[in-house]
This record gives structure tokens, C-alpha cells and sequence, in this order.
């Protein structure tokens, strides 16, 4: 029996005791936002370390940061010198549980019922996490590791990575690697093994408009002064023209088209206007004509008023002229858009647009960039087959909407390309009541990282 | 000596005394919104009666109603039979006097410094009825009355009066009149005897926006969903055209034009541009084209955003496309504009206009007609020719931007027009701390409402 089958059936064996030591990781409320949670989140930490020497990695420690430290293990120890090193990208944290009392069984007591784990985290991602660490045992405690692997996990994910950056800055050297494995990313279904290849970045603004000097009476001003909520209506609403598109000055001057193979890949994902309208309530969907759901969501940038604030909003009526009006606004952005670049089109949209009626202000709050990959890279491909191996089909690759900045910060620190896949479903409810992880798809992404691991090895 | 020439002389000699029973009104905290002032609100009723018993009237009574009660009391005591009859109307509450620390004198004191009595109510208006009671005194102290008169001094004004309406329906015989007296409308400057002939009449909705089930994540989703946000901001946007006009369907149908000769009178008032950006404080005037801004604020209708609402509007940033939007949206109406269409109007636009991408709902939340009067009425000539006799010269026509119900309530209940004046100046600063009346101008006020009284019994 070749080595890569006997760590599949090292994998298989082992179910039972997999499950039981995820239970056990599940069962630490790591909750990286509560400030009561330090100890717990030592705990989590102190739970991969105890993996880790257990697997025999080596430099393994627990490294401070400003807020939650970051693991670090690794095993420079490949059957042949010169084999590529993949950097296991993942954190210990987890959401808040709040409202206990939607969960079926108590959030941290990590439940089986039926095919499913329950628990907080067990999806996101304490599953993804464990399944690498089972991967690699079962690969090591069979014989050599095809590759080299270190492992980088976090705890800060999901309170937005505060500290990850300049970790990895002072860190570069220990973090060199070929590629980053990041399974943060789920399965669109149980039958669909998937493989992100390109995340949208962000920039989110803060727009005021400020009008009279304080709130007027609505009878003896209305008809001489420009409303702010008035104007910031209609600001917002020149921000797109007739066919959906972004009106900011240049902001598609750097979209990178999609090309004939990304919308035929693109369009065999099973999210059609129907999946679109089932999964939102409304009565139609709207966007950028030309571009089916799917390359409106994963391809193309967006633009969202994510807050609107103006004058009296309670019960009732009052009727005032308000003094000021605000709007939070973000861009999803994808490649090549320079989410810094996008503050002056809207700066500059503004400058333009905004009548002399009127003082504004505009708050940059934040960016990331947009990152894509290609799904050529050696580590994809081994990927892709890994998943033909176990099931049985190629992978469909996706686009996703949203964004995971630590996949540009690497790529933008440390140079590296990420893999982005995962077992989560996208039913399993992460960061909401009743978090679940599928347990089938999830033995079958364990033996789905031992061939990725090999294929790697073999191609590297 | 005529009989007017010793009211006036009367009015001239105890001008002391009036001041004192002035400040004794004012002391009373009589603020209709406090549900503990039930006991004050009792007391400034009693006042009046009180007064209305020293000059002999008849019928006075404090009527109940449902809230705070009617002062109530008439003459019907002229000189000659089918004299015309005066309703004088008046409000004896006030607004609260918050916030307390800003009042360089207490509110409730009553205190005069230099030509002004400082007080809560002095200007807004216990000033302007007692202005009413001590002309009517003057008169009745030296001999009969040149009309009768009616009071019906209400205590719930500043809370919107929820009772009057119901009140005058009930007793639509008791106040039968030929003319109304509302001197709840100031001056516009010491210099400048004011007439307020119009005002605009208002109707008021909440629309709301729906669009996704619940918020969702804008990474996600963006680009495929119309944002609540700004699908109500683009309905917003639509409501004014180019040149400022209103684009509700049939809008301004029944807009009364303005004659020649009102803008002529209008163009007399000193409230410029200029005017209106320093008391404003915004950097240009907004509008609609072909109006100057008085005409705007008085003769044009105008529409408001009052209140603008969606999605996360705390500090920081939340990438949630809302699941609804709302606005609350107020018109200003002129004559002959019925406020009960421009309900259906909104509607129409919306329902041309809303996108299929959302489901919306317009919620009527009030109306009131605006109103306005002949300035050839006899009793506004009446009045324009006492201000000729006190102040020289001629008063000022003007509509006025704002709403005063009772106007047009009266119009459409008791079928009978009024006159609005008053003796308080733009800068009293009623509502807010350290409102005040300027005793020169108040005295010259009882005055001529001898004289109008006078005037108008000859007259009518």
C-alpha cells in the first residue's frame, strides 16, 4: 500500500477519535471580543500547541501580539529537499453565541444530532482547522510529509485582524513560504466542492452634508433652503446611472474584464436569479446590466449605502429642516481597483455633483484591495484534483462577494498566493444560532487535504 | 373728548397697571405638556375669567374639554344693534421652559429689564391676550363698546390643540362671530406693522422602503439587490426638478397664482436673500426658479424631507445593505391646494416611479389646509388703518411659511375668516430661553386694537 493510502485509511479509522478531539476545541468559548474571554482564549491556543507537539512540529509557540497572540508550528520535514511549503492560514476565535436561546443545544457543548456537529465554531472554523491538523497526523504518523507546512492561526478573525498585519511584517522570514492554504472559505453545497479564487476588497466612507446652522422650521424655510436629506438623496442616487453602473469618475478604468473561460467557469455555479431572489426575499433583483447575478456578485464592484441618518426619525412627526444629513457608503471592489484610488472618484464625484447649497465632508473609514488568484497555480491545481480523488468531480470555481483581507495583506507582505477552499456548507449558519458543521463532508475534506498535500508534493 | 380719544388716553395712563397684571400672567407656569401643571393650567384659566368678570362680560365660563379647558366669555353689549361681532382667539399655555440655566432671569418671574419683560409666555403669547383684554377694558372703562365681542382663549396651542376642533364643532352657535381676531402672529419689526393675510397648510407622510427580508451582508450581495438606501434616495432625488419645482403629478394644479399686486406687496418686506442666508447660515439659497424667497416661503408650496432613516447609522462601519429605508416627507400647500389630493398625488408618484426591485407603503400621518384672506375683508382694513393711527404709517402684507390650523379650521368649522396680527417681534425668541416682549411696541399694540375696534364698529 503506497503511503498516501495508508494515510487515507489512517484518516478513516480515526473518524471517532477526530470528532471527539474537535468536540473538545469546539468546547472552549474563544470569543475574541469579549474582554472576559482571555482565559479561554489562552485555552484555544494551548489546544493546538498540544496538537501540534503531539504531531512532532517543531518552533511551536504561542507569539503575543497586541491583543490575542498567534500559533505557530511548523515541520520543515518534506520526504525530499527543495519540496514547496504550504502556510496553513486559520484562526481560534469565534463569534459571540448571543441569543442563547435560539440554540437547540447549548453553543458550547458541541453536539452531534444527526449527520451534523453542532456548536459555535464548528463551522467557522475550528473545523477547518482541526481538519488540516488531522490531515497532516494522518499523513505524518504514517511517514514522511510531502511537503513542508507551517501553520499561522489566528485569533482575531472574526474582530477584523486587528494585529495579524504587523505580525506577519515582523515575521516575514518565519512565515517564506510557496503558497498559503486559507480553508476560511466554504462549499457553495454537500455536492459541489468548491475553490475561491478572487475575493472583493473594500473602501467604506462616511459622507455628511451640512446645511443650515442648526434644524429650521419646515413652514417658515421650506422652499428657500436645499434640504440635506435632500441633497444627500440626490447625491446617492446619481451614484449609479440608468443601467446599474457606478457614475464615480474612473472607477471602472481599472476593472479587470472577465474573460470567455471566467464567465463559462462562472456559469456553472448553481446561483441563478432564483437562487439570488429565494436567498434575499426581494421581488427582483437589481445591478449592472450585462452581467448575469454571479459576475455582478464575484466579478464586477458594487457600491452600497450602508446607513442613512437625517433629521427626526421617531415616532410620530416633526417638521423640521434638518441641519445635516450622513450616509455611510462602501464600494466592493475587485481586481485591479485601487481601493485608495476610489476615495478621490468619490471625492472627486462630489467635488463635482455637490451643490453650492451645501458644506460636505467626507470620512474615509477603511480599505482593503480586492484579491484574485490563478487557477492555474501549481497548489490549485492539486487542489482540484484532490477534490476529483475524493469526490469524484472537479471543482466549481468561485468568485465571492465579499472580503477576506488577510488574502491581500499576504499576498501584499509576503508576497505569497492563497488557496481558499473549505467543508463548511452554506447552510451550516455561521456566526448565527445553531452553527453546525456537516460531519460527512467534513471527513471527506480531510481526506481531500492528505491528497492535496501529496499532489502538491508531487508537482511542487 | 371722544369716546375713542378717552380709551386711548385711558389705555395711555395705565400703562403701569396693565404691565403689572402682565407679569402676573406670566408668572404662571402654565405649560399645557406637563402633566403635573394641571393645577397652573387651572390658574391661568381662572386669571382670565377673573378678568373677563372685572369688565363685566357675560356667559364666562372655563369649558371642559377632553384636555385642557376653553376660557370663555363675551359683550354682547355695542353701541348700536347689528354691530359686527369679534371672536378674539388666544391660547392662555405655553412651552416649557427648558432649558432653565440659559434664562438670564427665571422663567416664571416676569422680570423687565431695560424696554423688554423677560419671561416664558410674555411675547407667546399671554402678551398678545392680554393686549386684547386691556383694549376691550379701555373701551368698556369709558363707555359702550363699538362691537361685541367673543373670547375663546384655548390651553392646549402648544401641544397642537387636539381639543379645539371638536370644541368649535360643539359650540358653533356660541361663537358665531363676523370676523376672528388672531393676534398669535408677530411683527416682523418694531418699525414695521405686520398683517399676516396667509398661511400655508401642511400634510405630512412616513414612507417606508422594503427591499431584502432581513440586512445582508454586502459583500455578498452587493450588486444584485437595490438597495433600500438608495432606492428611497433616488425617490427623493425625484421629487424636485432642475429648477426646484415639485414633480408629484398635478402638484401645483390648483396652486392659486400670485397677482401683480401681492408680489408687488410682498417685494416691500425686507427679507432678501441676504436675509434669508443670515438667519439660515447656509452658504446659497435653494428653490424654486421664477420666485424671489419670500414669495417662495409664502406663496409657492415647498416639499421637506424631515427625517431620513436606514440601515447602521452608529459609529464605526457595518457592510449591511438595510433591509428598508424610511422617510418622513412633509408639503407646505398654499390655496387652493387640497391637502387630501397631494396624499394621492405622492402616491400616483411612487406608484410611476418605485422600482419593482422593492415593495413600499405611504403612511398619511396628517393635513391641515392652508388658508388665506381677502386684505380688502373690512376688519383687515379695519386694522391696516389703526396701525396707520398708532405706528404713521401703513402695516406690511405678509404670507406667512408656516402653519397656524386653527386658521383654517375655524374657516371650515365656524365659516368665518380672521385677521392675524400681534405685537411680538421676530427676535422675542419664543420657545427657547429668554423669550421676551418689547413693552413699547406691546403699548403701542393696545393701542390699535382700540382703534381697530373702533374702525371696525364704524365700518361694519
Amino acid at each position: 500500500m503506497s503511503h498516501r493510502q495508508k494515510a487515507l485509511e489512517y484518516a478513516n479509522t480515526m473518524r471517532e477519535s477526530f470528532l471527539e478531539q474537535l468536540k473538545d476545541f469546539v468546547r472552549i468559548p474563544s470569543i475574541s471580543t469579549d474582554p472576559e474571554k482571555k482565559a479561554e482564549m489562552q485555552a484555544a491556543a494551548e489546544w493546538i500547541t498540544a496538537k501540534l507537539r503531539d504531531l512532532g512540529l517543531r518552533e511551536i509557540s504561542i507569539i503575543p501580539t497586541e491583543g490575542h497572540p498567534v500559533v505557530y508550528g511548523e515541520c520543515q520535514c518534506a520526504d525530499r529537499p527543495n519540496a514547496p511549503t504550504v502556510l496553513i492560514y486559520g484562526h481560534y476565535d469565534v463569534q459571540p453565541s448571543e441569543p442563547d436561546d435560539l440554540w437547540k443545544s447549548p453553543p458550547f457543548e458541541a453536539t452531534v444530532r444527526g449527520e451534523n456537529l453542532y456548536g459555535r465554531g464548528a463551522s467557522d472554523m475550528k473545523g477547518q482547522v482541526a481538519a488540516t491538523l488531522f490531515a497532516v497526523e494522518s499523513i505524518l504518523k504514517n511517514g514522511k510529509m510531502p511537503v513542508n507546512v507551517k501553520f499561522m492561526i489566528e485569533g482575531e478573525e472574526e474582530i477584523g485582524s486587528p494585529n495579524l498585519n504587523s505580525f506577519m511584517e515582523s515575521h516575514k522570514e518565519l512565515l517564506a513560504c510557496d503558497v498559503a492554504l486559507n480553508p476560511d472559505s466554504g462549499m457553495i453545497a454537500a455536492d459541489l466542492p468548491t475553490i475561491t479564487y478572487a475575493l472583493r476588497g473594500l473602501a467604506y466612507f462616511e459622507l455628511r452634508v451640512y446645511g443650515p446652522e442648526h434644524d429650521l422650521h419646515s413652514g417658515l424655510f421650506g422652499g428657500v433652503v436645499h434640504n440635506p436629506a435632500q441633497v444627500i438623496s440626490e447625491l446617492i442616487a446619481g451614484m449609479h446611472d440608468q443601467d446599474g453602473r457606478i457614475t464615480l469618475p474612473g472607477f471602472y478604468d481599472r476593472v479587470r474584464p472577465l474573460s470567455e473561460e471566467e464567465r463559462a467557469e462562472l456559469a456553472k455555479l448553481p446561483m441563478d436569479e432564483e437562487y439570488y431572489k429565494r436567498q434575499t426575499g426581494v421581488p427582483a433583483l437589481y445591478g449592472e446590466k450585462g452581467f448575469t447575478p454571479v459576475e455582478r456578485v464575484g466579478a464586477r464592484p458594487s457600491l452600497d449605502v450602508n446607513g442613512l441618518y437625517s433629521g427626526f426619525t421617531g415616532q410620530g412627526q416633526k417638521t423640521v429642516i434638518p441641519s445635516w444629513a450622513m450616509a455611510k457608503i462602501s464600494t466592493r471592489l475587485v481586481p485591479d481597483q485601487d481601493p485608495a484610488a476610489v476615495f478621490d472618484q468619490l471625492k472627486q464625484y462630489l467635488m463635482e455633483k455637490a451643490p453650492k447649497t451645501v458644506r460636505w465632508e467626507l470620512i474615509q473609514m477603511s480599505y482593503g484591495a480586492a484579491s484574485i488568484s490563478d487557477i492555474h497555480h501549481p497548489a490549485t491545481q492539486a487542489l482540484a484534483n484532490a477534490f476529483v480523488s475524493v469526490w469524484g468531480k472537479p471543482p466549481v470555481y468561485k468568485r465571492e462577494g465579499g472580503s477576506i483581507p488577510v488574502v491581500g495583506n499576504m499576498q501584499r507582505i509576503l508576497g505569497v498566493e492563497s488557496v481558499l477552499t473549505g467543508f463548511g456548507l452554506s447552510d451550516d449558519n455561521i456566526h448565527g444560532p445553531n452553527e453546525k458543521l456537516h460531519l460527512p463532508t467534513w471527513y471527506k475534506g480531510i481526506q481531500t487535504l492528505v491528497h492535496f498535500f501529496y499532489n502538491y508534493g508531487e508537482q511542487g
